[in-house]
C-alpha cells in the first residue's frame, strides 16, 4: 500500500515541479556569483529559493499528518507515539532552520 | 574597482562550491520524492539544504557589510544610508524566510 | 475530559515556568533599552528570548499532536481532518515567524 | 556621547512600547496556560509574541548598524572590523533562532 510509505502521492508531481524550480534558483544563484552580480540581488534570490524549500518542506509535512500520522493514529500503539515523535522532531528541526 | 561591485570576491570559490552542493542536494530531494521515499527522511533533506542556503546567506551578508557597507560608510553621504537601508531589507527578508 | 480541551495538561506547570521566564526576559530586555545598554547585548537578549518562546510552542504542539490531534485521528471524519488541518496552519505560522 | 554608546536613541520610546506590549502577550499566553485555553488559540498568541520580538530586533539592528557601524565604519580600523563581526554575529543569531 502506497500510503503505508508516503502520503505526498497525490501532490507528487506538484512538489517534483516545485523541487525543479527550486534547483533551477540555486542554479541560477551560482551564476550569479559566478557573474559577479551585486551581493543584495543574490541575497533576494537566496531569501526565494529558501522560501521555496521551506514552502516544500510545509506541503510534505501537511501531506504526511493528513495521511501516515492520521492513519497510524487511527491505529493507535508503540507505531502511532513513535510517528508522531518524529513527526515532532521534523517540526522541530524546520522551526529551527 | 571590484569591491565597488561586490563584497564577496575572496570568498567567491567558497561561496561556488557551497551553491553548488546545495543544488545537488535540492536534485536529490526530487529523486527522493520520485522514488516514494519516506516523507519525514525526505524533510530531514530539505532542512538540511534550507540550513545550507541560509548559511550561503549569512557569509555574503557578512562580506557585503565588511566590504561594501563599510567603504560606503567611510565615505558617509546618501551613498551609505541607502547601502545601509538595503542591507536592512535584506536582513528582514532573512530573519522572516 | 480535559483531554478534549487541550493536550498539555501534563505539563502544565512546566510550560507556566517557561512562559513566566520568558515574560522575565522580556522585562529585563526594556529595562536594557531604558538604562541605554548597548545594542548588540540587548539583541542577544531578544534572540534568548525569541528561542524559549518557540521552544514552548515546540512542546504546546508536540502535546497537541500526541493527544488532541491523535484522539481526534483515532475517531476518524470531519472532526479529524480539521484538526489536522488546524495544526498543520500552526506549523506555517511557527515556520515562517 | 550618546551615539558611541548606542542608536537606538532616537526610536527608544517606540522600543519601550513595543517591549511592554510583547511582555503583556507573552503574560496572556501564560493566563491562556493557566484557563486551560485551546492549544491551536496559544500557538497563534505565541506566533504573534515572537513576530512581534522579531521585529524589535530587526530594528534594534537597524539602528545599530546606520548609527554604531556607520559611525565605526567612518573612522576605520580595528573597531570598525570588530562592530561589523559582531553585527555579523547577531544577525546569525537572528536568522538561526
Amino acid at each position: 500500500m502506497v500510503s503505508a510509505v508516503n502520503g505526498y502521492t497525490a501532490s507528487k508531481e506538484d512538489l517534483l515541479k516545485r523541487l525543479r524550480r527550486a534547483e533551477g534558483q540555486v542554479r541560477g544563484i551560482a551564476r550569479m556569483v559566478e557573474e559577479d552580480k551585486y551581493c543584495i540581488d543574490i541575497l533576494t534570490q537566496v531569501s526565494a529559493a529558501t522560501k521555496a524549500l521551506e514552502s516544500v518542506a510545509l506541503s510534505l509535512l501537511a501531506d504526511h499528518l493528513s495521511h501516515c500520522v492520521a492513519e497510524a493514529s487511527a491505529e493507535g500503539g508503540a507505531v502511532a507515539e513513535e510517528k508522531i515523535r518524529e513527526a515532532n522532531e521534523a517540526i522541530a528541526r524546520m522551526v529551527r532552520s
